[in-house]
Order: structure tokens, then sequence, then C-alpha cells
């Protein structure tokens, strides 16, 4: 059960984008798994890739394709994520953007890849062929709900979200789909996010924008720790509406819409955690620096007492303060560390604060959405990281999936 | 059930080293829980702390007392950790060693004190003082099976080691006992060692050996990645023996021995880590350096997609490629990394071995001790890493433990 998310109603269609969506059966049956996703010529097309070493074939790909400019489409299929699957797998994203040119026109390189699933197995790219001319046949500005399906894999729910964003010139659309279950999935490779705008964006701009709202959103997200070999988030900005997004207001507007559309897709990704029963906010203030700050939120998220105790309702702070103190903060002065769980003050001066009861701290841990803030007393620089508990079906699907 | 690990069924006596014993209700009932250990005046102790910033009051006034010499005593309790609890636990830590003095003479710094279990609660120092009479009265050369069963608090079997060595000069011991479950147990903080020997060690000799044992030992083993606020090793040397640990190749026996008495000790605290199923020793070789070697051994060490497919006997070579992926080995070149699983080749130019089967995956997987070696191709370091796998038991232990 995904805490406090449902299912988008409607997504707004985008001018200049269209979607076409089949079942090529690359894994799944009786669903689709392949989306098609054509963005207008001379769109701007800005994109954020995963840091791991061993990064799957698709992202090498798209990688260099977005490097040669010019794109047009985007390939993205479900059930498999063509990593681990050496030279062959560079080949068989490189010959499914080639299917795409050869039903559509124009060049491999202006398609970029995109795969999520299975980790280790070869693509069924005659699947992918096969599947091509019902794609391109389907082609339509309003489907962006079949595509926000056929992406998922083991997603409870589809995640999306649109927004208006009324600028200078006139009113842009911003629509973005999502999938993933924040690194949480065995094998499934694993957050892949896909924002269109309509709005006339400069490419180093939306490359910008792009940076700090997935920043502030899709790298403030942490299931376990694990991060995957396949996440990529784009940035289409067509240009069909004529409304430039140029002048510094309109800029913050549109920067403003962006962090909100990909906070709601991050956060969506926790709260789609299979196993995850609580969602958590991580407010950590107080920091020498930034680094500091996040390198403690990341050591709380990441801590498997804390995230069980947050499980149990239990308000352990002793599990929440030893993570803050094994954080790696030097000179770190204990007794000037304050932590609140909602309203609730639970710790001060390296210690239980004095007005602390078990019962007001199992209160607030007992709810499905949990803020703790952590204040380091050490300056003023800050870090938020959303998380999620660790529960018995966290072992379960972990351990599970593949018997 | 620990993996691969019983009692021992005797530990050799230590010249110069005497223990007490007794049942002082800290929280456990009707068990010993309050440990005596007197050494010879002019031992040398050396001791290793946990580098956690939020350290117990313990472990604060040990490193006091430890700095100002002449140690004669250590006092441990288990039930109760001292940690969490501002200036009173410092009070309290200080309290008990002073109720030593006041019954065995000498000064209350040449006490160190010892906690171990539940953070946050102060420690019944009353409970201490009340105890003290009965644990100088009972001093004695041959309970250190008791005192090992008396530091325990959720470990399920007692762990403890002896070994003779013999030097240029004679024949010495070295009897070691710890106790703790790898940072898997929740609140209990955690893992104490205390090791004497008769030898004549110089004091400086004696810290030196003993973090180098710790390096490659205690510190080489998660559960995890928790690090607790009252892990503490100490050693001493009393000298009863008269023989001296001086020329090379006696500090290389006695040192070796050293070695092998605390990877002892550190293996069982792994093995015995409820909820584990699987004991596995990550080999990492190849590295630039041995910071990147570590840094990769501790990625995949503390991926719970590894350990949760570890615990499924699934051989998921995709999941232990992310982790290392994802370690921060700059310009790490994954068509260089082989991996092997025992003598399985599960891994190599990036993907997987062309030889390599399911079946063989599997069988190799279903073995209680698990060797994996992670070959990274970049240079001559290597690292070592003790693990183990998570299980649902980890989640309920730790989740259930207060309620």
């Amino acid at each position: 059960m995904p805490i406090n998310l449902t299912e988008p109603t409607e997504l707004l269609p985008v001018p200049g984008v269209r979607l076409g969506v089949a079942a090529a059966g690359i894994r799944y049956r009786d669903r689709a798994d392949l989306v098609l996703m054509e963005v207008a010529v001379r769109s701007n097309v800005a994109a954020v890739f995963t840091q791991n070493a061993f990064c799957a074939a698709p992202v090498i790909v798209a990688r260099e394709h977005l490097a040669a400019g010019g794109v047009r489409y985007l390939l993205i299929n479900s059930g498999n994520a063509n990593a681990g699957t050496g030279d062959r797998g560079l080949k068989d994203a490189r010959a499914s953007c080639a299917h795409v040119a050869e039903i559509l026109g124009g060049q491999a390189e202006q398609v970029l890849p995109f795969s999520t699933g299975v980790i280790g197995e070869h693509l069924p790219v005659p699947r992918v062929r096969e599947a091509m001319p019902g794609l391109a046949a389907g082609l339509a500005a309003d489907n962006w709900m079949d595509a926000m399906r056929a992406i998922m894999t083991t997603d409870t729910v589809g995640k999306g979200i649109s927004r208006r964003v009324t600028l200078s010139g006139g009113t842009v659309t911003l629509t973005g789909i999502a999938k993933g279950s924040g690194m949480i999935r065995p094998d499934m490779a694993t957050m892949l996010a896909f924002l269109a705008t309509d709005a006339v964006v400069p490419a180093g701009d939306l490359q910008e924008m792009l940076n700090a709202a997935v920043e502030e959103s899709f790298n403030c997200i942490t299931v376990d720790g694990d991060t995957s070999t396949n996440d990529a988030c784009v940035l289409a900005a067509t240009g069909a509406s004529g409304v430039r997004v140029a002048e510094d207001d309109d800029r913050r507007r549109f920067a403003a819409a962006l962090q909100a559309v990909c906070d709601f897709l991050a956060q969506a990704i926790v709260r789609d955690g299979e196993g995850a029963t609580k969602f958590i906010t991580l407010h950590v203030t107080g920091g020498q620096t930034p680094d500091e700050a996040r390198r403690v939120a990341d050591a709380v998220a990441h801590s498997p007492l804390v995230k069980t105790a947050l499980f149990a309702s239990d308000p352990n702070w002793g599990r929440i303060l030893a993570a803050v103190g094994r954080a790696g903060v030097a000179g770190l002065d204990v007794s000037r560390v304050r932590i609140e769980i909602g309203d609730v003050l639970i710790v001060e001066g390296g210690g239980r604060a004095a007005a602390y009861t078990e019962e007001a701290g199992r209160q607030v841990m007992d709810q499905a959405e949990i803020p703790i803030y952590i204040h380091l007393g050490r300056g003023r620089s800050e870090a938020r990281v959303y998380t999620c508990d660790l529960s018995y079906d966290y072992v379960r699907i972990n351990a599970e999936y593949r018997s």
C-alpha cells in the first residue's frame, strides 16, 4: 500500500509531444511495456543520469545521443534493464534506436533509449522491432496516462503529475511521469522520470534548472542506499507554446513548478516503496556545510536500526543519535544536538529531553508521515532527505523475488 | 543459531589476572551481569574505543583513566549502556570506579569502566555498590568462563578463546573474551572485548600491536553499518610470566597469536548476529589503494539488496556489481571487474561469465560460509570484510525488541 499516494486521474497533454504505447511482450504478458515519446523538431532536451560506474547499456547510448543533439524520440521499455549485458547490450540499444529511425525517419542518434527491469538478460530486440509500426501509428498527444503505466515494473501505482505555469508571455504546461520504488526492488533497475513542457527554454537553462530540481528531489530520496544502474530523468522543452522562459521572474516561476513536479514524483517513488509503511522526511539544520548536513541525513536514512525502529513506531532516539554520531562530522559536539520528531522534542544536551515522554514519542511515531528534525548547532547549512522504514516486506520482496 | 560457532569448553587463566563475577540485578534477573577484572601492579594496558562522536559515558571515563596510567581494575556491566545519559552518566561511571577503589584500595582513576546494554537509561549505581564486596571477595584466576557469560547481552553463546604462545624466553598465555552481535542488536551498545596475557610487553608496543590486530579483525566486521556508542577492546599485559616480547621473532609470533585471537572473536560476533544465516567473507583485490578496496568491500557488505540475496541463496551477481559500481571508485573500468563466489566465476568483462550457470551459483550460495572474491583489476591493494546476510529475523529482532 503506497503511503498517501494515489494515481493521477488525468495528465495534461504537452503541445509538441506525442506518445505511443505497445505491448511488445518483452517480459510481461498482456500489458504495455514499450513507450515511444516524440518531441517536436528543435525541442531542447536535458537529462540527468545515474552516477553508478556500472551503468546500463541504454544509459551509455542515451548519453552519446544526447551529446550529438537534435533529439526527436525517447524509446522506453520495461521488463528488461539491458544492464550487465556487455558489448551485445550496447549493440541491442543502438539497434532499437535504429528501428525507430527506420519507421519514423531521421537518424538513430536522434533517439534516446531507456530500459528498466531485470539485470543481466539480453533485450529481445526483435520484439521491439515488431512493435515499432504499431507504436508509431498510435502516436498521440493524450497518451500520458498509458505511458505512465507502461513504464511501471513492480510499482503498485502509476506516478504522474501536471502543472500549468503562468509566465509573463502566457501559460505553459509541465507534465511528468516516473517509475520506480526507490532502489527497493530487486534487479529492477530502477528510477526513470520523463518530463515535458511546451515552454521555450534555452538548452543551457533547461539543463541548469533540471540539475537544480533533481538535486533537491530525486537525489534526496533513499530507500536502502543502493543506487541503480539505469536511473535517468529527462526534461524536454518543445517550445510549442511560443512562451519564453526568459525573464528572471519567469525563470523563478518555471523553476518552482519544475521543482514541485520533481518533488512530487520523487516522493511518490518513496511512498510506493513496497515494504514501506512510513514516509519519513529528515530535516537536518545547523550544519557547518551542506555536505556535513547531508552526511548526517544519509547516515540516519540508511541506518537499518533507525529504519526498523520507524517500522515498529518505536521512538528510539538512541538509534538516531548513534547514527548522527557516526556520520563522520569532525568535532561534533553531541551536547549541542537537538532532535525533534514531529512537534515532540526528544533529544537535547546529548540525551533524552527532560519533558519527553515515551507516550508522546510513540504517538508521533505511529503516524504514516513522520518528519524528523535534527539540529546540529554548528552553523547554518541544511539538508533534507526523504526515506521510508524497513519492514518484513522489504526482506520478503528482495529475498523471494527470484524464487 | 550461530553459524559454525560454539562456546569454548575452557579458557586458560592468565597469571596476573583475577576476575570476579556478580549478579547485581542491573537489568537481568537471576544472572551474572557485573565483572571485575584485576590486573597485576605494573601491568601495561592498551585499548581501542568507538569512533562514534556520540560515545557513552564509560567510554569517556575509561579514556581519561587509561591516559592517567596505573590501571588495576576493569569494571564491566551488562544490561545498561550508560549512553545518552548526559552529565549524570559521567558521574555514575566515576562513582562506580570510586566504589571499586573504596573496597580494594587505590584510586578511582585506576579503574576503567565499561557498560553494555540499553541506551538512555541511568545506571543503577547503588546496585553496583552493593555487589562490590562480593565481587572483590570472589576474585579468582579461573573465572574467565563466568566473566565471558556475564558480559553477554543478547548474544546466544559466549565468545572466548585461549592461545599458548612459545617465545624465545618461554611460553605465555593469551586469553580473550568478547560480547556483541555486530551492531545487530537494538539498543544494545554493543561490542566489548577483553584480552589479557602474562607476557612482558612494553606499553607502546602493546598499543601498536593491538591497533594492528583490531584493524584487521574488529574493524573488518559489519552487520548493518551501524557503529555502537560503547565499543571497546582492551588488552592487558601483566608480565607475570617474566617472558619478554622483545626480539623481532617474538614480536611476530605474539602479534600473530593476538591477530588470531582478535580474528576469532570478531568472526564470532558476526557468526552470532541474530538473524544471520550465512557468514560472508568479502575479499577485494586489485585496488589502486587499500582505501578504495575497503570502500568497495563496505559498499557490498552494506547493500541490503546483496544481503537479502545472500539470505535467499540467490546468486544475484547484478546486485553485487551494482554495489561495486556505486562505491565511488573514480574511473572504475567495470569491464575489468571479476567476481567469484567460492570457486564459481560469476562475473567477468562487465557481465555474466560465459561458463557461469545458475545451478553452480545457487549451489555455492547455499553454503553457510560464503567467500566472495571481487577483483578490481586496477592495482595491488586488498581489503577483507566479514559480514552476514539480512533476514526476516533481523527485522523482527530490531523492530520488536521493545514491544
